[in-house]
């Protein structure tokens, strides 16, 4: 076996970038495998659109069939994106023998189990590295370097345009609404970023996360999930005078019997160190029970560091084919089960500290009775920020609170968005990470 | 193959921490990689000591030959350290068919082409992620995870007792002499913690780091090194006024037709990521051509982080026991060899920025003196800083300087220190990083 025969499915931005790696970096790659790696065939629709690197067109073409029904295809690199196809692509690739590697999260999180299961039954390697945090290889981390730690914390900056939009709030003082413009103006977002912004990408990441953790493919639906859409430059600048900012955060807690899995705004301290991450960049905080606190930072999405994810599986599989093995890693990275299912904690369930920050009506006795309601739903607080300043008839009363559960914080807040004394649906941000300073 | 029999030599501080993974996460490793990992044989030439893990007294011995010649011992862990007989251990067990894990950068620093070159010849795999930064799987990620890159630069914190002593003088303000006493006394550092003060540990580390990234073994010898002792709180005070921060960094720059390897403090600015790392914190910055800057953080020693790394390895290796196959990784993740030698760039030919604190006289024209000097070398400045309090006769005057040669700066400042208008020996500090900045 002198080459790998590689089948691209999608020519837009990370396809010609797999190309580019594969074309630019020839030389290197085969002196690191040991075999050459070929592209064989580019399947788009659109075969006509300029990708910015120069392609024989022989190439091209636009039949998926011209793949799939390739016997001297080893491998497919689905990177059309989408549900429906591509499944559908996956596992035909997969009945016919072929090894896949996708940077397709959207689809493992929806559809992971299916997928992951195929890979087994056809005897063939699934390369996913690229779907979670393309430029850092934390899939890779996770099945290798970290694997003989139990992880107990993860801890995520997984979406790179969110956190591009929270630090222009923070640095400018910007409301969401005009970063958001700015950002797409520049290309820095979609038109509209929903998916980015609402906290469903980060989400579909961290189902794939937490499924290599668990050994466990998990569904989807099991995620908690809240975007930022509802931050205020207000709700930072309170964050900041008690020394937190605020990240979209995706967090796994190992509880012992349970897991917490849930992606939404946090303010985390100023001195930790995923607060030191800024502008698109992604990081992932990771503990585990004996490596101890780390953390793996880079760029999250384009071309050239997603490129980068997939041609590192093509060479991983490339080793094994060369060497006439394959399975040596399991998708979920765990050759026996880890079980049918793992536990995850119900998010009313959840024990968190939090922000509160309410808009109330500036009279006598409001902050009284907001910390009456509080106090018998036993939530404790610990810090209150009241000033003067009355803005549309209302002024900002913004709270800390010691750990409370989040069913009682819900329903405390329900009341009092309920009572007359407040104007506005009060803003809430769990607060994460007083116990935790990996720079002590 | 339901089990992989594993001999450790050397029980000190990782070799108990090795044991006492195996034996902890003993269930969450078998279902990671399919096998058992059974540690057969403990040899050191102290069995007595009490080690903090429960051990099988039968699996106690002092003489290595109980593994050497013990023919169901698949791989021989050499935690002892130090050249000689852990080289003669590590030879005879390859000779013998075992593979070998190994934490021993010295070794690998010194006598690294021999060892890599045994393994090829007998067939058998080197594992030593927990050479370099134990807590950080990054020999991992170079062989794997960013392997379709070429690394531009690698810049690392790779000792965290003088990383350790460098925080501490920054933030308390305390001289190096001080701090050091500090840090021996509550068990930070060895005394007196020669080799890793003098730059000679993270020089081991970045030949090895330098070896992987050009798939050649490079000589130790031919590393720059330079240790902290010789700065005060003055630089450090000094660096902070300009915007720095002082550490003591492994550089690896690919220039193309060469390479720059060097260890020496440095100054970056105080928004470099690497800026924020403290303490006895590790971690390495990479830019790779395709995939961008990252950042790898973590514990760069101790028990458990150092026996994550290593049962890490006996993870993978126990893989391809399980699938039959060997090989997979070369020691230096590269099948073809990178060539046989790879190009070092002479210090004296580097072209860095700089920071000089002269002890000046503190008498008329001597800035000028300084200055003239400076210039007849194609020395540029492009800061002072000149404080009129004097001490013990002399004043500081700090300079920092635009990119000049090495070898300028060297003859330069010889010059000047022979001069009568200095009083001490100029310190020299490299700067770095004003053109890199991740943040952005």
């Amino acid at each position: 076996m002198s080459k790998i025969n590689v089948g691209i499915i999608g020519f837009g931005t990370v396809g010609a970038g797999v190309y580019e790696i594969l074309t630019s970096n020839r030389a290197l790659i085969r002196k690191r495998v040991g075999v050459d790696i070929e592209v064989n065939k580019i399947v788009d629709l659109d075969i006509e659109t300029d990708r910015g690197v120069t392609v024989d067109p022989d190439l091209l073409t636009t039949d998926v069939k011209q793949v799939l029904d390739d016997p001297e295809i080893d491998v497919v690199v689905e990177v059309i994106g989408g549900l429906t196809s591509a499944r559908d692509i996956i596992l035909r690739a997969m009945e016919r023998g072929k090894h896949v590697i996708t940077a397709n999260k959207a689809l493992l999180a929806e559809n992971g189990a299916e997928i992951y299961k195929a890979a087994e039954t056809f005897g063939v390697n699934l390369g996913f590295e690229a779907s979670v945090a393309g430029g850092i290889p934390i899939i890779n981390a996770l099945r290798h370097g970290l694997s003989a730690n139990r992880i107990q914390t993860a801890m995520g900056i997984l979406n790179g345009t969110s956190n591009y939009i929270l630090t222009k709030m923070s640095r400018e003082g910007l409301p969401y609404d005009q970063v958001v413009q700015e950002a797409v103006k520049l290309g820095y977002a979609e038109d509209p970023p929903t998916l980015d912004v609402d906290g469903t990408d980060a989400a579909h990441k961290l189902t794939i996360l937490i499924s290599i953790i668990s050994g466990v493919p998990v569904s989807f639906g099991a995620v908690y999930r809240e975007g930022i859409t509802h931050l205020t430059p207000d709700d930072i600048r309170f964050a900041d005078e008690f020394g937190y900012c605020v990240k979209l955060l995706a967090i796994i807690r190992n509880l012992g019997e349970r897991f917490e899995v849930r992606v939404h705004p946090t303010m985390i301290p100023k001195d930790h160190i995923l607060a030191t991450v800024n502008e698109a960049f992604n990081a992932i905080y990771i503990e585990g029970d004996f490596v101890g606190p780390g953390l793996y930072y880079g760029l999250g999405a384009g071309r050239r560091p997603t490129g980068s994810a997939i041609v590192a599986d093509l060479m991983d599989l490339a080793r094994e084919i060369r060497l006439g093995t394959r399975g040596l890693m399991p998708p979920l990275a765990h050759v026996e089960s880890g079980g049918d299912r793992i536990l995850i904690q119900p998010m009313d369930e959840l024990n968190s500290a939090y922000y509160f920050r309410f808009s109330a009506l500036d009279s006598p006795g409001v902050l009284s009775n907001i910390a009456g309601i509080l106090g018998e739903h036993s939530i404790s607080i610990s810090s209150v920020i009241q000033k003067g300043r009355e803005v549309n008839g209302s002024v900002p009363i913004v709270m800390l609170t010691h750990v409370a559960q989040e069913s009682n914080v819900q329903k405390a807040v329900s009341l009092l968005d309920d009572l007359n004394i407040l104007t506005c649906k009060t803003v809430i941000v769990r607060v994460e990470g007083q116990e935790v300073d990996c720079h002590q």
